[in-house]
């Protein structure tokens, strides 16, 4: 096991009917904003529910953040900010709305000129508004960690800071029967592709790590396609462990002590940039070309997930490499996730773009080694053909 | 899975050498004392590194705290935080020392008359000073959880309060390897044990906790008897995977939204308050009594348990509960512990007196049913004559 450190403070409020804790988790004398998308929250009871919370609080409201949100919508919401004095941020909505409302947060009390400076330039945070989130769309892990992505003009950037983690996340799993099957199979597998990430790289025998990765893999593979269909979708155990193995996938506890390889979501970013393609359905794409082009790499590990995961001990080590990352492609399509370029479209024709904007961003020395440069990220693009 | 909330706010130094951070963990502007136990500290290096690293802090230091801590002895540090104003408790050792700080940091500054009140009579505990740790013997989980327990004129109990949770921990596996078999297989033991307490109940189908259960029951399986061989006994991996699961095993993870039993401990409690025994030790004789007592309520989990922990799945269900438990039995004996009253010189005439103290001290409605009355707390005795 590698040296880490390991802090994860956001308070997880699980399960159904939990969304009224609003009224006593955020301070009674803040002034709060309110966060959210495109107003699905309005149909589906709630953004009423959260009203109802902070009846006693002093709140205002910013809608209108979309997927992949964009640091021009952002931007907006902050001379709303000082126009109501605004102390705490609510991100209600999916990781694009948590994702913004740590934009927010950050560039509300930034003190540089631009704001997108710490997204594309490595500026520092300092400081930013304290925010909490109701989570509607499991996915992205966003609710318990510090990370953000946002986008301006095509570029899909990350960017951390302890500043943003969120203080609580309330996680009801009722909240998620409304969404499209499309909405519960991109979480899905975010999710699992963010396991993978973090798991399937070269062995330091993290022990606990592997176990726990692998149950999450598991988890996401029995739940998932449950979700899809007409006799368990509405089962809220199984809207349960989806949601709280997606909120474990990416607090940081299982990267915690082992190397990481998060190539697949770098060149997936490149894909939703430009084309405008849902961020996981990009990952099921790009993630069985990585397991294709880097097999000899992952090996060992490769191995380990045929074993685990899927059950795989019989016939020769290629032989069992090669049906595990066919299970896990087909295992996106029983998600109903595309796992081919020609799939969503593109061709060969549209790689040389891909990679120059990819190289443009930094990502040139991406994996668990730091050998995945644009020539190797070329290679995967085109397997994933 | 069952509503829950969950948050642990502990930061986890891990790994070789992490010592060293204590210099910039801890404000320099704070007046810490320094706890720990019998001096095997000085011993194995550790409270060098610890002065090292406190060099340029102003630190006294508390030393003595024994297994099971006793009130006597943790009262008599009271002088010393009032004499020296001390603001910051730096518990140095195993469960033992960090619990006993743990009370130390309340009773520092309890408002009632007697601080045992918080732990007899359930008090509340409303401020304690805050606390941080060098962990030296994997175990308890108490480096990064809430509990504590303390005894008194033999009487051995919990108390737990979120102002007493460790504001770090520091987890460097490498000073470990100066620890007694003993010490190793208490330790090992010790976590099993919590991670059952908190699975072996009935279902809810959460499966990522049940899931993250069984990798910390694997890998202290797994792990646990390489640290007692003489080849293997000094490999830090070993002592790393067995530190961390010992952490996870009870930090609040695993047992957040499942039911929970925890009569092993409590009746567990009692042997050690009774007659002295090594805690983990009173663990290995009660839980297969436990399990074999109680193997109607918990006979889904024991399949569950049979099938993906001991991979066992040929034979009939009773034959597969009988087994799995035959197998926890031999575990236990590979970890050189022991499984049976009559192992540690008990016998059917010590139960009177173990079931008096029992209901005592409130322990009548265990189990995850509350239906482990003292009768059937009688019975589990018996059973583990």
């Amino acid at each position: 096991m590698l040296n880490f450190s390991f802090q994860n403070t956001t308070q997880i409020h699980f399960g159904e009917g939990q969304i009224k804790v609003l009224s006593d988790a955020i301070p009674k004398t803040s002034k709060v904003l309110v966060t959210y998308g495109g107003g699905s929250i309005k149909g589906n009871g709630v953004y009423d529910q959260v009203a109802a919370a902070l009846s006693e609080h002093t709140w205002f409201e910013f809608s209108g953040i979309e997927p992949n949100p964009k640091y021009d919508i952002l931007m907006k919401a902050q001379d709303l900010i000082k126009e109501h004095d605004i102390d705490f941020l609510l991100a209600v909505g999916g990781g694009s709305v948590i994702d913004g409302t740590k934009f927010i947060a950050a560039a509300a009390l930034f003190e540089g000129d631009d704001p997108w400076d710490f997204v594309a330039k490595g500026a520092a945070v300092t400081k930013a508004l304290p925010l909490a989130c109701v989570l509607t769309l499991p996915a992205t892990g966003s609710e318990s960690n510090s990370g953000s992505v946002v986008t301006r003009d095509g570029n899909k950037l990350p960017f951390m800071s302890p500043f943003v983690q969120p203080q609580f996340a309330v996680l009801d799993p009722s909240v998620t029967l409304s969404l499209s099957d499309r909405q519960i199979s991109n979480g899905v597998v975010d999710a699992f592709v963010h396991t993978m990430e973090q798991y399937l790289t070269y062995s330091v025998n993290g022990k606990v790590q592997d176990r726990f990765a692998e149950g999450l893999l598991q988890t996401l593979i029995e739940e998932g396609p449950k979700a899809l269909v007409a006799e368990t979708k509405n089962d809220l155990e199984v809207r349960g462990n989806i949601m709280w193995a997606a909120t474990m996938a990416l607090n940081g506890l299982i990267g915690a002590g082992v190397p990481q390889d998060w190539s697949t979501h770098m060149i997936g970013h490149e894909l939703t940039g430009a084309y405008g393609i849902d961020h996981a359905r990009t990952l099921s794409i790009v993630l069985p070309a990585v397991m294709k082009v880097c097999t000899e790499a992952k090996r060992e590990k490769l191995l380990q997930y045929a074993d685990r995961v899927w059950n795989l001990t019989e016939g020769d080590e290629d032989s069992r490499v090669s049906r595990a990352i066919e299970l896990t492609e087909e295992f996106f399509k029983t998600m109903q996730v595309p796992t081919r370029l020609s799939d969503v479209d593109l061709g060969e024709a549209d790689i040389d773009g891909l990679i120059e904007k990819l190289t443009q961003h930094g990502m040139v020395k991406l994996g668990e080694h730091g050998d995945i440069t644009p020539e190797v990220s070329r290679k995967i693009l085109v397997t994933a053909l």
